[in-house]
């Protein structure tokens, strides 16, 4: 029941996060078609963070489907990984309404680091206390693509500093390297 | 397991695109009774929107009901047709202030048509992984509706260029269909 | 399954309503004690508003721990009551900013007498396919509750036009009633 | 059952308290790095509410996870606990924008308190009806934790009037006494 519940509780945050950026897109201000062009940077921010809020979703998913119980610890570190999350939104706005500018890429960047960084201990967590291998087949790929992107964010965060366009080139590469995994699995 | 998680996370995505049209229906601005009308467009925009966010709720509903098992591919196409239900309330919100203006209109009949080809194109991933037959009784009709609406959003989104008023009548009308199938389906 | 998914839906959408009227609780707007007696209409509004939403949600809940499916109609009145459910925020934002006014305190009954009506309907649903029994023993009791409710919003709504404060007294009676029902039911 | 949905509408509460405060949380006026001064007090605010909502979380995820069916009475005493939980989102943006003001620091202490009393309620009925055993082993010292808790929350509501810093540091006290329990409990 635990585990039911943390990862019921996990979706939920997770659903609003996605649907606060929504709530976040401004309408354009007028109802001419060009007016559109007001909103393409908040609507590119949007599509980008959406895809990394999916990609922890699927993966969180996959995490805790080989997982039998959850301990106290593993609770608060899944916490700690939400709220890391629940920066997104604002990162993303920030972003939106100041796209190319020094700042607001490199705390979107430093915000993409530490979810990772919190996914990288939850996940830690999770492997002492289950038998979820992340040595085996799958596992491994994911543990260094996880590496990879922690050192992917470091880097696009000091890129943001001079050339920003970089920084976005480095966030939407490494979006694109976790969606094509190429792997099915099945549901128990 | 991998389904349920799927479900539920569909579900609060859902339940969150509708409650933030609500949120977006702003109160009116006096205790008048006249000042109801100024936000008559916006309220009528919600029923719409509401109306078709039902429609793929008991849609999605039934088609996973079929599914015993989810591949990554059926996870990240949800994710993807998801994304395009998070639009409605913007486009909403801009049909609602503007009500028979072109461009958001059009936009309005842009983000349907591309709620239900993405909606398609999940049931399609679907259909590949499971014994959910398309083909049979309620099936087939289904299908033939699902390609008719997309084709209607087509043509509305014409409309929208000189006669907004039809496009709106095609929008109610396709909903309409959608609603009245006269199925009872019983649940395990 | 149906059932559970029908029941997280609305679960949801409940939990949302109720959040969204505290979203649109102002804070002060200054930092000094009295600016709170500027929300103080709000925060009175929010109350009755949140004793209104989880008196349904706990007839809801009740209604259907005795039921073993649903039917697509059931499904459809199911969202016709959310959506009756979802317009209470702007009910309440109304009331809140315009309290002992005529209107905002009509339209207000106006919205709890949808939201009885269309539960009503979709009890009237929910009795014809099931052994759901409203005829015996606390059944009997909630139907004429309903139907006494359903006649004091009517009335209520009447005496907005001349006597505000009789009507939120009603409000608040009707509420009052419902909350003390004295029964206890265990879960299975 | 009941006791399932009971704890999903409770799970989707939190879960939405806790985006609320993203939500509003404002991004900052300029694309500076000083503008993120300016939001500072909001996000500290911020920080701390979220763990005072994890903690909750947990404990009623440990509470009712030992729980075998709900009465009615246990249903609104949740709807109560949770109702003072929906009030968290307004102190916290209160006081984030009012650091250091007297009332907007003794408001929000009132608000933890409110959230104690009715949370401390709640655990009672709880303990009424079932085997939950808050005499002995981690249960005692809940309970005495609980009490704790309800005084400090007294004591910093009236340090808020001279010493408002001696408030927060309370406030954060007793929150980092209820994460370091170091207990593991496991799922069944």
């Amino acid at each position: 029941m635990s585990k039911d519940r943390m990862i019921a509780f996990s979706d939920g945050v997770l659903a609003i996060v996605i649907t606060i950026m929504v709530l976040k897109l401004e309408i354009p201000q007028s109802p001419e078609f060009l007016s559109l062009r007001g909103i393409s940077a908040n609507f590119l921010a949007y599509i980008l963070s959406y895809v990394y809020v999916g990609i922890y979703w699927v993966n969180h998913h996959h995490m805790f489907g080989n997982l039998d119980y959850v301990s106290r610890k593993v609770l608060w570190k899944n916490l700690l990984w939400l709220f890391s999350i629940t920066l997104i939104p604002m990162a993303t706005e920030w972003v939106g309404f100041n796209p190319f500018e020094k700042w607001p890429t490199m705390f979107y960047g430093i915000i993409l680091l530490i979810c990772a960084c919190s996914y990288f201990y939850l996940q830690r967590e999770v492997i002492k206390i289950s038998d979820y291998d992340l040595n085996s087949g799958k596992g491994t790929f994911k543990d260094s693509k996880a590496k990879f992107s922690i050192i992917a964010y470091i880097i696009a965060t000091i890129f943001a500093l001079k050339f920003t366009v970089v920084s976005y080139l480095i966030y939407t590469f490494v979006a694109i390297i976790w969606i094509f995994q190429g792997k099915v699995f099945k549901s128990e």
